[in-house]
């Protein structure tokens, strides 16, 4: 993990804590800022995806948790600019009606100024805060900040969603240059197993559900070095492996009929060119399938049933963690400028793209582990408690933030989900 | 009907003729473009409305129409400055995904370019056309005219409900002054009936569904002299009318159960202040109910199960017919400057608001006249291919347009809908 | 109508009039006995039609109205055999929850105790009441035996769709022996119109929705000699009249792609014989279609589609009864031993077939005539409550007792049903 | 295990083999031909549960795969009764229409001949198959009465369910003498954990996705000695179990709010008398709460929100088949002829009721097991194709066969079903 990681500046003490906390706060509010520049009022107002919300809910809601998590507890002569945000902007499960994409205002620029007001009373605040309470401010801090961060994802996401269903496909920024990938590489990581530790050690900072640590015996298995490309995907497609019900569990099977899958969200066969006609979306707008990029926007289901395909399965989460704990290589996260994966960093010996580029599902469903206790808290600090039937999946994307990917990370989503930047790599029983 | 009417200036020829055409063209488009002035790009994107769709798009599939209806076929170098927006912005019917909302390309910018775009042509082409092509020139931008007048009202109704759907209850622009209404006359207009002739006139321009001008018997009956007003609903709703299983159609009781009804759309009980503590959401925002204005936003079932309970019925639409046609006195349409029903201009002899104020729901299901013959040509302007499961309204709102209200007019609107300014006038057996 | 009707017994006094509705209580209980005499138990549980019910709740909901309308008001001393009957079998609208099909007891032979139970009670106050109350027990008597005939019909609609729904495809019973149609006959009865009277004569027995007598305007009109012919609608088929969206009212193209129509119901093409390979679904088994036979099971929105492309409409109801008010021949009814609409006893001069064989779709929604009135009284024997969004049929089925249909009667359903016996009668104007 | 199990046979050989498999293969088809005894032919037929099928279909069903899983591969000569069973009675994933309750053909009477049919065509391949067949025969046997029994199990609960929804509420059968329970136990067992192996051994006959044998770490635990208790969950409802949020997972809330869960299935409150006037169905009718019963048919969301409440949690399956596998005591299964799970035979050490009475829901997502490579052979043999969105339980139900509830078993359910006779038993951290 990098030595920037929001809460470790907690072990040290003095004005630089309150400027380090500072400079934080502003480089996570900045980076939300800049990911909208792009877009029009009419762009910031759409939602398409079926749980998605507007880039301007995004924008407000991600305030709201400063307000309510840190200046209403913290700062007492704070006053709201408008109360009325307090409830438009809760998180959803409290606020049920009417949906974000229904509420035109505030207008876009409003909740600008109030991005503004929240962020001059923070930086108060982190100026400011007595001495016996900093702890208090800056634990609150970093948590609504890991929670502004982690909407910047889901913001992209549900973006990339809007314009894909846009019959313009409109890119939402054109294409960096990219440099030459280097030579994809093949092969396995091979592990013994054992008795191993797993889960964030404590004084690590991260979500509760991603601790504690504790054992889990492993067999012997093998990793593969990379994640699953998509011209790997694409011989799936050709061998008939969205029709070979014998591939797939029943719920998938099902789920894939009823939303008449045929192939990852966002590839497109318009013709019978290079890669078999296929282009994919992307934040950059249409082009053509590139077969050495990572396959992604995959389900679980489909995950699954490449791997019984392919004659492998995928991996234990525990399995990723005990090669990723050993792996100093980062893929592409966000930060970095490439907002879709990439073919590959491939130099070197594996394995490659722990981190970054694609979610990769693991085999576990997401539950506590061992010893898990919940924390008080408000629910956006808290994920313990939507623990059940998701899947578990490990790495981050090219959309994630970069403190926010790590050996221990557990990210988990409903296995019918394909929004996320996932994808898949392969284990087999060693 | 007034001497202005759309096609009327048909009769006339000469250079005043196109002068005339240019002059109403850019009335009804200038039109469309003043309702939407007070609204942001944001507001323009919303839709909340089940069947509605957002300002942009009305705003762009108004000038989709003259497209292909009026500068395709009859514009011969006619180039469209976006082929894509001839897809985009078709009618609903023939394109149905994505929902229109989900397009926030092209931006309201874009569209209002387009406006420009089409007006240009579309005058050039009044002040262009060859005398032989004259006639089917007029025939379609006067079909095309009065479909944009027909979604100004649609549109209002649509932005109506958004707003309403916001918590903040923001108000679409401030109130008019209006001026005091006159005393409220009660009473009866009291007709023999017979063997008399309804339905448009062949010369009179207007829609295919009005016609043909046939016979039809009616008995003795009364009509109402005014719609019901607020206050007399208020008793409907004080006498436990939405709870008394007996006033309502089982369809009615269903719908009413199923959708929660216990009062007109955009009614609320706030407190126990004047009228009961009831407020109601206009384009003006929040007010506090008038027991004077004409009850409006009720569905067919309401107004069928009030006239029930009043010891009264609907009446046919021949009634109405018969009545309206000696009556020379109109209520509150667009361009009056009130976007609300008013509490009456009722200064002399009834009967009163018969045009304007609100729809007036009738007795009859919406089915073709005796003699109808469909004609060719767009469904935009053709109307009788959506005849069924709809009820007969006359009369015309606040929000239909000056020329789309007379004796004539049917509209139609599924029976549970309660989007439209639509009230109730009562008849009785004579 | 046949001197036999119900009530008319009511206009002579004396013990033969008690004989009288004992005999026609009587029978009409037996018929219904002998209706299921073919089915087994489980025959009378299934359920598979959308709004159907078993068999078996027919048996013991008929019997439910005589003792709540009859026995309970009138037999002071009657004691019901079960109090909780009274609630499992009454009206479905009072009684949502749970649906007849889940309730296997009472079993079917408590059921048929039961009805003996009540046709004891009944015969013995029929017997026994007093003069001073005998109109109002006759009147209730009456209606409830309409109330059970009517039921009779669709006990087998029923009966027919599960039976239908049985990969097995079981007949109800074996079909009868039918002498060979005479030669179908073509062509129009014409007719002047004017001002005519309609509806149901207020000393004839019959429901109220069909009444009062009222007077209505007719423009000159043709209307078809017979129904149309199955293999007239085959040539509609294909002419691709189901996929050609111009013959078609919106809703009823929704419909139609929605529900994957492409023939009428209980039609299916097995292979390449006979009439294309066709074969259609009877009481009486599979069977090849039989292009003579009148087309049946086909909905409002098909009969208006095919009448349409047939360069024709359907009638208005006041058509139809001024024809049928002249005409004396009447089909095939239940009770005649026919369940099936039959090629037709096309002897002598038109029109034929108006009352039997098929219900005629026409163009009139279903709305209370003028001067209506509801009357009270349980909503079994109340007609006009359940007035909307339905299309009125003339003419009465196969399946129709014989008393349940004349020139006056009038049968109402929703526009996309197609269980009902119903057909098309062609008009055209004059 | 008992000794009785049923591929245990397969270890010796000769005659008696042949004797001891025709013997279980009776037991099981006469044991199914028990259950349904009380029951009338439409009892047969009802199905009410949302996934369920009437009795009838589970009678045919459990042939068809005598039929097509033993008798056509292995009895050259065999004849099937009637072909069309072969696909009326195949497994609902292939078979989607029409739902089994839409099937009164072939007639209740008609299956049990097919079931003679059966059961003397597999008696005479039992006693006549070759010896090198033999193996695969008894193999195919064995795996065919699993199924039966099985079935066993499903049909009880879905014709319970249809009972309880029939509002006259009848037994299924009459209770039996229950001996009085001995005095309840509480406390916990104590587990040192460390590495441990769970799973079925290889040679103990089974389901696939019982195994294999894996090891797992386990840190110190205990498990309750006892389920939970209708009175211990009754005082989670008095302190607003159902109502306090932060008990809940958010898909359990969501769930229990739409559903409109306030207690366990079949509870229904209708008094104030003993046991706050709660009362329960049973098969033996409704009857009072007994607060020392074990709580039966909650889902796993109950159960959770439960357990949280309670302070403690949900055993991970690992944990509790390391204390079944040292307890010989077993509860309440079928074939002891109590039909509900008992107040307990709680005389002597602890832990009780491991094996039956409830099954007993844990902490684990049901997945398959390290190693786990899923079998050829019908979906009706292989359990591990629908492994997804389920959770583990343990133990058996009352309603369970004799030899299908051990140490190693793994049943599994969506968390929000309660038609099974689930139970709760609590764990915490040593």
């Amino acid at each position: 993990m990098p030595d920037t990681h929001p809460t470790q500046i907690a072990d040290s003490i003095g004005p630089e804590r309150r400027a380090a906390l500072a400079t934080r706060f502003q480089k996570a509010r900045s980076r939300t800022a800049e990911l909208v520049a792009p877009l029009s009022p009419e762009d910031l107002m759409v939602q398409t995806a079926p749980y998605g919300t507007p880039a301007k809910w995004h924008l407000a809601h991600t305030s709201w948790l400063f307000e309510v998590a840190v200046l209403i507890p913290f700062s007492p002569g704070y006053r709201p600019c408008d109360p009325t945000f307090l409830d438009l902007f809760a998180a959803r499960g409290n606020h049920p009606h009417p949906p974000p994409r229904a509420l035109s205002r505030p207008t876009v620029a409003e909740i600008m100024r109030h991005r503004d007001h929240i962020n001059a009373a923070v930086l108060h605040l982190i100026d400011q805060a007595e001495d016996g309470r900093w702890e208090a401010v800056a634990a609150a801090v970093t948590m609504a900040v890991a929670h502004e961060r982690r909407h910047q994802e889901r913001m992209l996401l549900h973006i990339k969603h809007a314009l894909w269903c846009n019959p313009l496909r409109p890119a939402f920024e054109p294409p960096p240059d990219i440099p030459p990938a280097g030579t994809r590489q093949d092969g396995w990581v091979e592990k013994a197993g054992g008795l191993i530790e797993i889960g964030r050690p404590t004084p690590v900072p991260g979500f509760d559900h991603e601790g504690p640590r504790h054992r889990v015996w492993l067999d012997p298995y093998r990793l593969a070095a990379r994640p699953v490309s998509c011209g790997e995907f694409l011989d799936f497609i050709k061998a008939d492996g969205y029709s070979r019900r014998e591939l797939w569990l029943s719920d998938g099977w099902d789920t894939a009929r009823a939303e008449g899958w045929s192939a990852p969200l966002y590839w497109e066969r318009t013709g019978s060119g290079g890669a078999g006609g296929w282009r994919i979306f992307t934040l950059y707008g249409m082009r053509p399938l590139d077969p050495d990029e990572p396959v992604c926007h995959v389900s679980w289901y489909e995950a699954d049933a490449y791997a019984r395909w392919a004659g492998a399965r995928l991996p234990y989460e525990a399995e990723w963690e005990a090669v990723a704990a050993d792996c100093d290589s980062m893929g592409n996260l966000l930060g970095t400028g490439h907002r879709h994966p990439c073919a590959g960093a491939c130099h070197g010996a594996g394995p490659w793209q722990m981190c970054g580029d694609v979610w990769e599902w693991t085999r576990d469903a997401f539950t506590p582990y061992p010893g898990y206790r919940q924390p008080d808290g408000p629910d956006e600090a808290v994920h313990g408690r939507f623990a059940i039937n998701r899947m578990v999946l490990r790495g981050g994307s090219c959309l994630t933030p970069f403190d926010h990917a790590g050996p221990w990370t557990r990210h988990h989503l409903r296995p019918e989900s394909r929004l996320s930047v996932t994808g898949i790599r392969l284990a087999e029983d060693g």
